[in-house]
């Protein structure tokens, strides 16, 4: 996120920030001290039970931050989140961040943090961007510790009759790791288990990690994880966890990282940074539990969602909103116009020339996702991320495109000069106007509606497609999750994040094309159908030169390297 | 640990504790705040630079908690730990204990933790036992980041020829997963990695744990993770973290979890509860940087090394006191009377009997343990964990005998009133005594002595071996460590904790035996040449009804069934 932008390091920013100390942000937030469990100075999980219920105080409005199809580089909706959030908090309103914990996986491969960047980043990014609370190693814990009960059950006799061949949970590490993506385990003979194929998944596409950030608390996390199916019996019925009968023994394991994360933006906004879904087999955005918790203490919480609206924002809309009442007041859709260029059919390598024409072609992809976004009823705000690549002949001629279209729109110069300046004030106040329009929220489809319909009606609806094909093993399953009941999840589509189709390469607003669905996978405990289009990727590698290359530690403890 | 003594579990006992902010004990314990970072309320991890040096005070005293050959059951060394330290701050001394933090991977197998037990327990033990302040986690994070690294280089062109089938790292779980054991990875195809066999091992026996443990800082850290060695090239050469270039990145992820973490016994005293080698493989003590620590703040530390002074006593001599000046000023072995029954030939089931014939015959177990103890130069004391199942007459010859050999001998009933109580005084008046005691510490053997020689003499002088025997493969190993310039380590044994000699039926005091060495692993980061006698254990199973399977979380967020 760094390079595009300056000679000075997001690392560098952050470590020379003023950070305040968590208990200074949770008594201006309204948390009382009973309700913080202090980790180190700068960072606190919040016992929700003792949060204390305010009369008459409605649940705060909720904005979510989605983007245009994005850039390989992406757009910023972290930074851009933060910034807004300073921007509201600068105009005097109740405000708090809600987002994604990162993964640690990725940090180690390759440069770029998910904690924001510029001088709108969450703090102290280091900790953040490395074990932070440590959630996601419990979420590791209790992925790998149910498999390692599956393996042992069969190994000891079987009694519920697991066909090993046919067992669809993984475990996973966060790491990226590509030489864990398909493995066999079990060998060495009859004292070590019994052989299979298997594989490891990183942390963030584990379906604990999709049902922790979809519970409204404990009890309903514990029914999720009893839920979750992981394989199939000889006689092809699902396997659960509660067939193992070891959801307590998991939820146990989870019952301290359920607790959100307070932390500060560098212009100190209160944040809560809890869960991370993986944005393309699981639903991509931070835990119910924080937008919740946020939602009691503040009136407008800021929260993003993973990849372009195309899916982050439709998945908050039919799955996390479902899940609770969640659903978003706002969207602001994040645009660039490197990526408008991009639509517009400039080459990855020329998008910092000016070019007003291609921005022009490429409105195209923007305008459609500003037309999704009203179809769940909810008023979009599309804000410019200022690049220093911008002219000011491309932003003016956008701006008087949306100001054609009807479209509230605002340059948003967040990552120069943080939140905590002027650079957001015309976006806050896009926004403020959006939250007082008129709402009525509804979601894309009806649970009622078969899978198959469900996928189409999101294909069609918000990607543009034609017509849908099932590939022969998709309408294998399809009768499956019918015969076990499972029609009546909403779907969580497994699609490029670069393109409307299921065609990395079909750029802009595509007409006219097949959305092809290769397989789909139950996740019963998160409570999704997972459609995957094409490869969906759940274990990265490490690139040529990783990032663990250049990192260290300095005399005095502090993060070298770290982005 | 429960089962034996009361229908009251240690769960139920250390919930209804009466637990102190740890600020407070942090304060009693002359910790200034600042050095403070507060994970929740009871639990902190210290930041060493932070601590005041106080002109003139002389580094604590170590007091180390052995054992004889214990009965599978375990002789409650961590109990006695605990409940010493408790009986010597009643006494009015300024003590600190130091203990290793438990592993998560058993915790879910078996019933028994490793936070003592009864009312000499640390707390909270629920956290502890649990993911505690996630330090097992970096470990294995660091230990996973590792092993990506090394199989993204083969895959990425292999630029240090690493031989593929000569790795001899491996990853790492906190889970008892037999089934990983032996695995094959790196299948699925030239973009998935280079195919391989491997294994995992449990974190405990990762070399980043050991490696950990005998650091003195930092820094220290770091130079050990270089030196730590992952495989060899096709020409048999030793490649290194140091040839990777990732020391940086692993000491990064370590940062944090080298403070040591900061809890309290039930009775209030101050307990530093970090890092934990495993004991069959590794040293098996907590970590150099807790016990300074602990010498820094207090007059005496009571700390613990695994299984019987045979293996931990040796190790924590000759190993841990090496890598930083923690020798012990006295030695308590904890011998019980079901133990020296065991060794006096009565049967597991029949232990619980009266039988002082064969408290007479096992008492040569003791004896031995008692003299080797001698051989460091350091006084060892007796304490007898007293069980509800022994008989006065049992207690009162195992006292005479010990009178009668000139050994310091005490009865300690501190399982069931707590170090809190006087159940300890009578054995913090006879460690006392011990330290006053004059000392002329000594390792058993000098570094200079070839490795070869190291085992021998540890054979000979601690096990009572009449010789040696290497295996063909051991003999191998021997040339290549001396090739590469690793004969200066000191030898970590890897034995069974049952028997002096390498057969666990052999109990007592066996003597004319031959010890067998069937392999040596060169621990070159940790500092240390394991040397195998029969099979390690390095990843445990799980048992058919896993302790997991009782396990909970009650609606007010605490632990259910954990032992």
């Amino acid at each position: 996120m760094t390079s595009i932008h300056a000679p000075v390091s997001d690392l560098d920013i952050a470590r020379a920030a003023r950070i305040r100390p968590i208990e200074d942000i949770a008594a201006a937030a309204g948390i009382p001290a009973e309700a913080l469990e202090l980790h180190g100075r700068y960072k606190a999980k919040i016992d929700v039970a003792q949060l204390p219920r305010v009369p008459g105080k409605a649940p705060g409005k909720v904005v979510l931050v989605s983007a245009m199809s994005p850039t390989p580089a992406g757009e910023g909706k972290s930074t851009l989140t933060v910034g807004l959030a300073d921007s509201l908090a600068r105009a005097g309103q109740s405000v708090m961040v809600a987002l994604r914990e990162p993964s640690l996986g990725p940090v180690m491969g390759m440069k770029g943090g998910a904690t924001g960047g510029g001088y709108s980043q969450v703090l102290p990014m280091e900790d953040i961007n490395l074990h932070f609370t440590g959630d996601f190693h419990a979420i590791t814990s209790a992925n790998n510790t149910l498999m390692a009960l599956v393996d042992n059950s069969i190994y000891q006799g079987n009694p519920l009759n697991i066909d090993p061949r046919r067992i669809t949970f993984k475990r996973v590490l966060d790491v990226n790791d590509r030489s864990l993506r398909d493995v066999v385990i079990g060998l060495g003979g009859p004292t070590q288990g019994v052989p299979r194929q298997d594989g490891f998944d990183i942390t963030v596409a584990s379906e604990v990690m999709a049902a922790f950030c979809l519970a409204t608390d404990l009890a309903d996390l514990r029914n999720r994880l009893a839920r979750m199916t992981i394989g199939y019996t000889y006689d092809r019925k699902p396997v659960t966890v509660a067939d193992l009968g070891v959801e307590g023994a998991l939820t146990l394991l989870l019952r301290d990282a359920v607790k959100p994360n307070l932390v500060q933006t560098i212009a100190g906004t209160p944040a809560l940074v809890h869960g991370g879904p993986f944005a393309n087999i699981a639903h991509g955005c931070n835990s119910v539990i924080a937008t919740q918790t946020a939602q009691r203490l503040s009136d407008i919480v800021v929260t993003e969602a993973g990849f372009g609206a195309d899916l982050g924002a439709e998945k908050f809309m039919d799955i996390k909103a479902r899940a609770a009442d969640v659903a978003p007041d706002a969207v602001v859709v994040v645009a660039t116009i490197r990526a408008l260029k991009m639509h517009g059919g400039v080459a990855k390598d020329n998008l910092r020339e000016p070019d007003v024409d291609a921005v022009k072609r490429g409105v195209v992809n923007l305008r459609r996702h500003v037309a999704n976004v009203r179809k769940f009823g909810i008023t979009p705000v599309v804000a410019v991320n200022k690049f220093v690549t911008d002219t000011d002949e491309e932003l003016e001629w956008l701006l008087s495109w949306c100001a054609a279209e009807g479209i509230s729109a605002a340059v948003a110069d967040i990552w120069g000069e943080g939140g905590g300046g002027p650079g957001g004030d015309d976006l806050a106040g896009k926004v403020l106007a959006a939250l007082e329009a008129p709402r009525s929220f509804r979601h894309l489809y009806p649970l009622e509606l078969p899978v198959e319909e469900k996928i189409r009606t999101i294909a069609q609806e918000i990607y543009g497609a034609c017509d849908v094909e099932f590939s022969a093993a998709a309408l294998r399953r399809l009768k499956e999750i019918q015969a076990n009941g499972w029609d009546q999840l909403p779907v969580c589509m497994a699609k490029t994040q670069y393109s409307f189709s299921d065609d990395a390469t079909r750029l802009g607003a595509p007409e006219g094309f097949t959305l092809h669905v290769r397989d789909l996978i139950p996740k019963t405990g998160a409570g999704f159908i997972v459609a995957l289009t094409g490869a969906a990727m759940t274990m990265p590698g490490l690139p040529k030169e990783p990032g663990a290359l250049r990192m260290n530690v300095d005399d005095d403890g502090g993060a070298v390297g770290l982005f």
